[in-house]
C-alpha cells in the first residue's frame, strides 16, 4: 500500500460540561463507594444536557479543529460525520451538524459513516483517497457521541464505561516535502461478533413503538463483554501483523498508540497482546471514558495537545468496534 | 474530473413477498378509491414482513448482484451497506447483512454509508476512489429500506409514496480496453433544507423511551412536500449544470436518467426542469413506490434487467434526498 499524502491538519474536541465523577456514579449504581473507578477507571466523565446535542458539540468540536488547522468554515470541501450513535433517524447528523455551523456550509457535501466505535478511523481512511485523488480538498471529519442517553443502569459494568463528548478533524494534501501521510490502514469485520455488543431497538426491525417496561432493555446497549474480550484476543494480533508487514513496521516505532478506549481492560489486554509500552499509549480513559467512535480523534487531539505527538512521528490508530469489527492505520503525522 | 474506471458487474433486487395495492391503501388511508393511485402514481408497493428484516433482503438483493456478476461472495473486499433506515441503532447493517451472507464474509471490511436517499450514488462515488486506488477489488454495495413501519397514517400523502425492498451493486475495477467508468459525481448537502424531512425520534436527541401517544408522530416520517418542491426545483438545474459542464455532456447525451423515485410528481418537475424525455427516464414508481435509498440502484437494475441500459450506454443517476442533499452521477455502463 502506497502512502497516501493525506495530513492532519487540525484537532478538536468538545465536552459537555456536566462532569459525572466515579462517587457519582457509585450513587447512582447503587455500588459500594470505590467500585466504579476500580473497575473501570474513570474518575470523571462528560453527560451531554438537552441543549448539548450531537450536532451542538459536533459544531463546537468542529470549529476547535478548524481553528487549529488555520482555516475557516469557507475552506471545507465535505463533511462527514463519523459516529456510531446518531442524533435523529433521519436526515444524517452531518446534515445537522453542518446546520449547526451555519450557511456557510451550505451546500458542501454531508453525510454519515458508521461502523460504531472506530467510524472515524474508517472515515480518515476512506476520505483520504478523495483527497489524494484531488476530489476534495478539506475535508471534516466529526465525531459526535452520547452515550448516556442509551445506557442500561442495571447493567453496572458497560454503564459505568461511557462518556459523551464529541472531536473533530480536518484533514488535507500532504503538499511538497511535508512527510505526513497514511502509511497504511486495515479494516476487518467479523459478524460472528455482531450481536456481542447491540442495541436491538430504535431502527426498522423493532421500532421505537416497541418501547415499553417490557422491552426496554431492547433499546439500550448490551454487551457481552467476555466474548468480546475473547474474540479480540485472538483476532488482534494477526490483525496487527498484517497491518504492520507492508510498511515493515514494528510496534516500537510508533511514538505513539491512540486507542479506542473501549475500557481500561481492554487496553490492558491490548498492551500486553501486541507489546505497547506504558509510554506509547495514549490513554485518555480516566477523564473521559469510553467516547464511543469520538474516542480515536479524542485521543489524537489530546495526544497532539499536549505534545506527546509531534509532526514527523509515526502513530498508530487502533481499535476494535461493535460489528465486530477491527481497524488500524499507520500516520506519520 | 478525470474518468474513474469503475465497472458494475452485477446487479440485484430482493422485494417483500407482500404487494399492498393502490386499492389496498386507499382502503387504509380511508380515501376514496383511486386516490392513491391517482396522487402517487403508486399502482403496487411490497411491505416487509417480520421476517424480511433489512439485512435479509440486503442478503438477497446481494446474492443476486453476485450472480448476475458471475461472481461469489469470495471475490468480494469490502460490503458497504448504503442505506437511508438501519435495522438496529447498533451495529451497523452492513455487520448484519454480512452475518446474514454468513461465514465466509467473515474478515470482509463491513460499514454504513448515509446520505438518506442518495446514499447509494454517495457510496458509489466513494468507494469508486479506493477501487481506483486498489485498495479493494470488488465492492459490494447494499441498499436496503423498510419504509413502512415509520409511514405516518394520518399523511396520507406522504405514506401513500412508499415502499420496501433492497437492491444490491457489485463493482470493480474497468480493465483494458473497458469502456466503463465514474464520468463526473456531484453531492451537495443544504442544511438549510435539513428539517423539510425529517424523523426526529430514534436517535440520541429523542430517545425511543419517549415515545407515547402525544410523541409518536416524533418517530415518524415527515415531510413538508412543497417546501422540498420549492427548494429542489430552484438549485437543480445549476445543480445540473455543474455536474455535466466538465465533461461537455448534454442532456440528450444520456440513454438513461435513473432518478431517485421521490415521487411521480417530483419526477415530472425534473423531468420538465432539467429536459428529460419520456424515452430516457427510467420510472419504476408504478411498481415499486419510493424504496429510500434503494431507489437509484433498483431503477440501475431494473434498466440493466429490461435491457434499457446496455454497455457503453451513458447513464446519468440523480435524486434529492432529506438533509436537503442532491446527488448525481455520470456513469458509462
Amino acid at each position: 500500500m502506497k502512502t497516501r499524502r493525506v495530513k492532519i491538519l487540525g484537532t478538536g474536541k468538545y465536552m459537555p460540561s456536566r462532569m459525572v465523577t466515579d462517587e457519582e456514579m457509585d450513587l447512582r449504581l447503587g455500588t459500594p463507594r470505590g467500585w466504579v473507578r476500580k473497575m473501570t477507571d474513570v474518575a470523571v466523565r462528560h453527560f451531554a444536557s438537552d441543549e448539548e446535542t450531537a450536532s451542538y458539540m459536533g459544531a463546537r468540536a468542529a470549529k476547535a479543529a478548524l481553528a487549529e488547522a488555520g482555516l475557516s468554515l469557507a475552506d471545507i470541501d465535505c463533511l462527514v460525520c463519523t459516529s456510531g450513535t446518531r442524533e435523529q433517524a433521519l436526515p444524517s447528523t452531518a446534515s445537522l451538524i453542518q446546520q449547526a455551523l451555519g450557511e456557510e456550509l451550505y451546500g458542501v457535501p454531508a453525510f454519515d459513516i458508521d461502523a460504531t466505535c472506530i467510524s472515524f478511523l474508517v472515515g480518515l481512511d476512506i476520505m483520504s483517497y478523495l483527497i489524494e485523488a484531488g476530489r476534495y480538498r478539506h475535508v471534516l471529519l466529526v465525531s459526535t457521541e452520547i452515550a448516556s442517553v442509551g445506557l442500561n443502569w442495571n447493567d453496572k459494568k458497560s454503564a459505568a464505561l461511557f462518556g459523551d463528548g464529541a472531536a473533530a478533524v480536518v484533514i488535507g494534501p500532504s503538499a511538497g516535502e511535508d512527510k505526513s501521510g497514511i502509511v497504511g490502514a486495515s479494516i476487518r469485520t467479523y459478524s460472528n461478533g455482531a450481536r456481542l455488543s447491540e442495541i436491538r431497538g430504535g431502527g426498522t426491525r423493532i421500532h421505537p413503538r416497541e418501547h415499553n417496561a417490557e422491552t426496554e432493555a431492547d433499546f439500550l446497549f448490551r454487551m457481552n463483554g467476555e466474548a468480546i474480550f475473547k474474540m479480540a484476543s485472538k483476532l488482534l494480533p494477526g490483525f496487527v501483523d498484517e497491518l504492520l508487514a507492508p510498511s515493515g513496521s514494528r510496534m516500537a516505532d510508533f511514538q505513539a498508540v491512540i486507542p479506542h478506549q473501549g475500557s481500561a481492560m481492554a487496553m490492558r489486554l491490548m498492551r500486553k497482546k501486541l507489546g505497547i509500552s506504558a509510554e506509547q499509549l495514549v490513554y485518555i480513559t480516566p477523564n473521559h471514558g469510553n467516547t464511543i467512535a469520538a474516542s480515536i480523534p479524542m485521543g489524537l487531539h489530546e495526544a497532539v495537545s499536549q505534545g506527546k505527538v509531534r509532526r514527523g512521528d509515526r502513530v498508530l490508530l487502533i481499535g476494535t468496534a461493535a460489528g465486530l469489527s477491527l481497524g488500524g492505520m499507520i500516520l506519520d503525522y
